[in-house]
C-alpha cells in the first residue's frame, strides 16, 4: 500500500528511509555495517518500537555475513558482541531486546551446524522478522478497526504507521484498515513535541495516502476534544508492562488523561512483541531521557535563552486505568490487562 | 526591578521591546503613530491582555496629541475611529476594549474643555493606566505570595510576566513576590508551542531575575506533574467571564485538566480589568484564530509537508469548575465565582 519504505534489504546494503530529513527530504541511508545501522538507531533516523526491533535484526544479520571461518564459539561471541551494541542504542523499547533474543536463540540453537550455514539462519531470521511485522500490522488493523465509527475522528501523537513499523503501521495501521473498509475517518494529528513526529511523519504518511489530517499542537489535544469532539484515541507503545502500563512517546499520558475527562475511549495498538511480562507495572520500564538540545533547538536554531534547565524524557508511561483496550495481532485486550496479557502470551 | 521595559514613552516616541525577536535579539521597537502601535499588537511584538491595554491606551495618547485645531467633534470623531482601528487589533483579550473605553469616556467627559487641554487629560490618563497596571501586579503579587508554600514549584504557561504587563507581572508577579519574602520558588515553564512564550519570554525574564526555572514542552506538564510534583499551577487570562471561566493561552485548559487529576490546585492570576461581565460563561469569550503558518513553521522553516490541514486557536477557556481561585488586585475571589466576582467587580 506505501508508496515507501521504512527499511528494506538492497544488494549489499541495508537501505533506511532517513527519517530525520522528512518531510522536506526523501533521503535513504546506505547502511553496510552494524555501525551505522545502530547509529542510525541512535539519531532516530529510524525510530519506532517495531522498526527499530526489524533493524536490529537486519543489521546482525548483515554484520553476521562478514564472519570468516567456521570457529562456531568464535562467531558465537561476536554475535553477543553485535547483541551488546544495538542494545545499548535505545533503552524503552522492547522490541529491540526481542528481535536481539530471537535472533540470538537461532545462533544458540544451531551449535552443530557449521557456522556459514548459522549465517544464512539468520539473514532469513531477519527477513521472517520484517515480514511477520508487516502480517501483524495487518491483523492488528482487522481487530482494531472494528472498534471505529464508519465515520469519525481518530487522535494520535506521535507516528505509530508505516515509519514506525516495517510497514501499515500500528495506530495508523488500525485507520488504514479502517479505510479500506471504506469507513470515512479523519485523524487529529498531535505534532509530538520535541521532534514533532506527528507534524512532520504522520502528516506525511496519512497525506500520501489521502487520509484526512488535521494538524495540532500538543497543547491543543484538550480543547480540541471539548470543541470539536473525537471518536477514539489510539497511540502506539513502546513498551507494555505485565499489568497493561504502557510506554509511549511523551505527551501519551496527558493524553490519556485528556480522553478520560472527555469520556473518549484511549487505546494503545501494539504488537505482542511489545508486551514485557517481565516488567510487573510501568515503574520497571526503564525511560530514555535524551539531550537538552532536542528541546531548546529547532532545525539547529536556538529558541529559547542560553544554559536554561531543560527536562527531556523521551517517554511516560500511561497507567492501566487510563486504557480501554490494547489492539494486539491477537485481539484486543481489555480489563482485567493482568489476566488477559498473561493469557495472550502464554497462548 | 525589572532590567528592560515591556513598554514606555520616550520624548517623541512610544518605545516597545520586540518580543518577537526574545530572546536572541533584545530589539526595541520606535512607534511615532498608532498604526505601527497597532501592528505591534497584532504581530505580537507587544502581547499580553495587560501590555496590550496600556500600549493601546498610550498609542491613542500619543496620536491625539496631532490632532490640530480646537473643534471638539471632530475631535470626538477621530478618537472614536482610533478607538476602531485598535480594538480590531486581537479579539480575546479584553483588557485592550477596557482601556479604550476608559480613555473615551476621558474624551467624552470633558466636552466643556479646549482639545489642547483633552489631549493633556489623555495623555495622563495613559500614563496613570501604565503606572497603574504596574502597581495592580505588585498588589496581585503579595496576596497571591501568601498561597505560595515556603518553597515549592510553581507551573505555568504562556508569559504572564513583566513581558505581558507593564512591569512585574500577574502570574510571575505573584512569583517574584514570593521570592521577595524570600521563598524558595523554582519555576516549571511550559514551552507553549506555536509561540513559544514560556520557552522564548519566561526563561528569558525568569533568568534576568535569578529566579530557577525548568523548561519542558506542553506535552511533558502532565508527566512532570506525576514524576517530580508541582505544588501550584498559576496562570495569567485575557478574558474572565463573570462566573469564572477564563480565557488564556491555548493550552491552559489541558493544564487545568491535569493539574485536578494530580490534585494540584490551579490558579488565575489576573487584574479585575480582565474581568468581563457582559460575557456571562466562557461560551462568549471570542477566540482568535491565528494563521496556520504559527504551527507550520518555525523561524520560518517549513516543519510539515506542504498543504496540511491545521487547527490555531491561540486561546482556550478554563471552565470555572476546574479553578480554585484568581488573584486579583483586591484579594483572592474563590467559588462560589458568580457571587464572589459581582461583589469584586461592584466595589
Amino acid at each position: 500500500m506505501n508508496s515507501f519504505k521504512t527499511i528494506e534489504w538492497e544488494d549489499d546494503f541495508i537501505k533506511i528511509l532517513d527519517q530525520t530529513r522528512l518531510p522536506s527530504e526523501e533521503i535513504y541511508l546506505e547502511c553496510r555495517d552494524l555501525e551505522s545501522v545502530a547509529k542510525a538507531i541512535e539519531m532516530l533516523s529510524v525510530r519506532g518500537a517495531p522498526a527499530i526491533g526489524v533493524a536490529a535484526a537486519m543489521a546482525l544479520a548483515y554484520e553476521s555475513q562478514k564472519f570468516e571461518g567456521n570457529d562456531f564459539e568464535l562467531f558465537l561471541s561476536k554475535v553477543n558482541d553485535m547483541c551488546d551494541r544495538l542494545r545499548r542504542t535505545r533503552p524503552t523499547a522492547v522490541n529491540l531486546g526481542w528481535a536481539l533474543k530471537r535472533m540470538f536463540q537461532k545462533v544458540l540453537d544451531s551449535k552443530n551446524k557449521n557456522v556459514s550455514d548459522v549465517k544464512q539462519i539468520l539473514k532469513k531470521e531477519a527477513d521472517i522478522i520484517l515480514n511477520e511485522d508487516i502480517a501483524i500490522n495487518h491483523s492488528m488493523g482487522m481487530f482494531g478497526q472494528e472498534i471505529l465509527p464508519d465515520s469519525g475522528t481518530v487522535m494520535t501523537i506521535c507516528n505509530a504507521g508505516s515509519l514506525a513499523t516495517a510497514g501499515y503501521g500500528t495506530a495508523l495501521g488500525v485507520i488504514r484498515a479502517a479505510v479500506e473498509k471504506n469507513k470515512d475517518i479523519s485523524v487529529v494529528s498531535c505534532e509530538t513535541r520535541p521532534l514533532l513526529q506527528g507534524a512532520r511523519l504522520t502528516c506525511w504518511e496519512l497525506q500520501k495516502d489521502n487520509i484526512p489530517v488535521i494538524l495540532i499542537t500538543d497543547s491543543m489535544a484538550g480543547y480540541y476534544m471539548r470543541e470539536k469532539g473525537v471518536d477514539i484515541v489510539i497511540t502506539g507503545a513502546d513498551r507494555v508492562a505485565a499489568n497493561g502500563d504502557s510506554a509511549n512517546k511523551i505527551g501519551t499520558y496527558s493524553l490519556s488523561i485528556l480522553a478520560k475527562e472527555h469520556n473518549v475511549p484511549f487505546y494503545i495498538a501494539a504488537p505482542i512483541s511489545t508486551i514485557d511480562v517481565s516488567a510487573q507495572t510501568g515503574e520497571d520500564i526503564p525511560i530514555e531521557e535524551r539531550s537538552k538540545n532536542e528541546v531548546t533547538q529547532i532545525k539547529g536554531h536556538q529558541i529559547t535563552p542560553e544554559n536554561i534547565g531543560v527536562w527531556n524524557p523521551s517517554f511516560d508511561v500511561v497507567p492501566n486505568k487510563y486504557i480501554s483496550g490494547i489492539i494486539t495481532e491477537k485481539g484486543i485486550l481489555r480489563p482485567p490487562f493482568i489476566e488477559n496479557i498473561k493469557k495472550i502470551v502464554s497462548n
